[in-house]
């Protein structure tokens, strides 16, 4: 591969792929070029070259002429069959999709080993920060301890309106799908779990563990309220939606997604709207941080294009922590320290707290814990406090009311 | 050399030499063992077993077995031709030192071409930040607007202990020498060379323009003072020593080093201590920001550790930006926004500025002065600066006195 030309078949052409051709053409980065694109929808007008679009998956997967297939689309069974159908066929991928990647790892895998070719997917986490191929590559050999961020630029943004501006969060997520940082559907992005297939993708490099994405709990952001801002703004705090992998004991990964109280001394307090940040604590090096917009066409775009130069070097991921770490788990039976509120008709018997410090009716009606429990019975429950409106989040291992 | 064994042939012991021995045992990384290391001093004691250590330099460039040198030494010229030496001889070659890279970068790079080798040196810029090769590869292809940063762990010690425990400039670098975090003879670090070599690595891949440490403007800490601190401290700012490169126009790059006023909306208004801080202004991703561990066994160990990795997956640094920007220069005529404090026999015809805005006698004596300058007037009398006491640092382009 090294230094050969790359001609790119693309599927799909939304914000991402547009993204990227737009960026390939203002790099004036000539060693690829766009040979086919492939497009669901024949009707759409759309703003390349008539010759360069097929509606036909085939026209792309069999063309000996391409070398890379670059996976943009979002529906992930579809993305799944064209990025393993493309290995097969001794194609290079790179691909955007997070979910897709989360859940099938292990066999993307399998085919990139059998065919010798790459899989790069540096745009599926964390925009336009370099973080996978830099975990990958810098903390290959290094022992890992910890890994944490903010992954998801939509609730992140959201959580910016709300503590920035005084909006409520239905206010907060419309102003976020006025301004193209929400989908009309922002399931994924407000309940936590676009978060966690990319802590999914990340532990794969940091730890070595690939975790199946229902073996973690996550909680969004879906039943924030007033009360829950005003109590983190009252102690010169924010709240942010953070993913964690921690090292619990040598061969023991705590990972989980959901909200957090973090003070001025965190690094994420300062990152607002759309950013992303990452927080890296290595054995070696420390504690590394890294911020950068997580969202945008133009920022995936640019990660795509680091991934294309990567491509052009020869680079694979090297997946090292595999071979150092094949007998780690996860483990469950971690205690949080964490800050419920819940309606009013509930009551602290609905979730298996280990312990409850304090408890209140608030003036909304609504019913404040603060207490422990562990990683596993929260996860066991986390589905039912969707449903009922029960909104979390962990506090401080210090924290003092 | 994918997937090569690494003998590694060890020159230098000291305290980065030491480090990447004890992060090598400790990661377990069974892909590379040193084979030999050479050191200067015959008479004093090493915790490594004899039949290792060597002190004629023959012995690591002459042996065969050994095909990856590195370099942790600090005399720059020993390390130049040892680095020469050894890619001549087909070695690879991994340093951490970065003033010979300034002022070799060219030779050496003809050298590492002739012979088909690679030379890495993350080390030798920002401590454990991952930031040569994530420049190099993640922004290779992106044109890349600026790049500041701290770069110099000693002096944001200094800075540190000054600003957050009011202690004046000679009590912290004696208490930066205490705690291992400045040398004997702290010049480069405290007069900003340090900072200005590691600013010529990092624009070489970030603009593709190698600069000559001759033609860059640097100035220190040396001369700070309790009144440039309390100016800082009533604006709710602090001072950080930053060097910086800019694009001031498509072809044209201000490079230089010097303290500067940052606002706590900076990102650098919170990295402290041995800490370093990275800023990278892309034209796709927009602000990167960086920050991690600057100085320390550890984490330059890990930065060695990493570049060895990087080594076996067979990689070298693509320096794209070099064939994109070959007819890119320096700017010296970018006007900056300057305090100068200076002892008061002197006066503001001491220095060429454009403007001077303000100008008052202080309590201790001194003269301060607000205005403009440019940066290679600045330049001309820098020399002339460190030797009279004057001490300078850059104000926001947006600052109000």
């Amino acid at each position: 591969m090294h230094n050969q030309r790359l001609n790119i078949g693309l599927f799909g052409l939304g914000v991402v792929g547009k993204g990227l051709l737009d960026v390939l053409h203002e790099s004036g980065f000539s060693d690829a070029g766009i040979r086919r694109i492939c497009v669901k929808d024949p009707l759409k007008p759309r703003a390349v070259p008539r010759e360069l679009l097929t509606y036909d998956a085939g026209d792309i997967l069999g063309d000996p002429e391409i070398n890379v297939v670059v996976e943009t689309i979002s529906d992930p069974d579809a993305a799944f069959e064209i990025a393993r159908e493309s290995m097969r066929r001794g194609k290079h991928v790179v691909t955007a999709n997070k979910k897709m990647l989360a859940a099938h790892l292990p066999e993307l895998l399998e085919w990139r080993d059998r065919s010798d070719v790459s899989l790069l997917y540096e745009s599926a986490a964390c925009g336009s920060i370099p973080i996978v191929r830099t975990i990958d590559e810098h903390f290959g050999s290094e022992p890992v301890e910890g890994i944490s961020g903010i992954f998801n630029g939509t609730s992140n943004y959201i959580l910016s309106r709300m503590s920035l501006e005084g909006l409520d969060f239905e206010t907060a997520l419309r102003q976020a799908q006025a301004s193209g940082f929400a989908e009309e559907d922002p399931s994924s992005d407000i309940d936590g779990l676009d978060a966690k297939y990319k802590l999914i993708l990340l532990a794969a490099h940091s730890h070595g563990v690939v975790a199946k994405p229902d073996e973690l709990l996550y909680l969004g952001i879906r039943h924030i309220g007033k009360a829950d801002m005003d109590f983190a703004r009252e102690r010169g705090m924010k709240i942010k939606l953070l993913p964690q992998c921690i090292r619990s004991s040598p061969h023991r990964l705590a990972m989980y997604v959901m909200p957090a109280l973090v003070g001025a001394d965190s690094p994420f307090y300062q990152v607002e709207d759309e950013y992303n940040g990452v927080q890296l604590q290595a054995n070696f090096s420390g504690h590394q941080f890294f911020r950068g917009r997580g969202a945008g066409a133009f920022p995936t775009g640019s990660a795509l294009l680091s991934d294309l130069g990567a491509l052009q070097g020869g680079y694979r991921y090297a997946y090292r922590k595999h071979r150092l770490n094949g007998h780690t788990s996860l483990d469950a039976s971690r205690l949080l320290n964490v800050y419920v509120r819940m309606p009013g008709r509930l009551h602290s018997a609905s979730l298996p707290f280990e312990q409850v410090t304090h408890e209140s009716l608030l003036e909304d009606g609504s019913r404040r814990m603060l207490g422990t429990i562990s990683l596993g019975a929260l996860h066991r429950q986390s589905r039912q406090m969707l449903r009922e409106g029960i909104f979390a989040m962990q506090l401080p291992d210090s924290f003092e009311k």
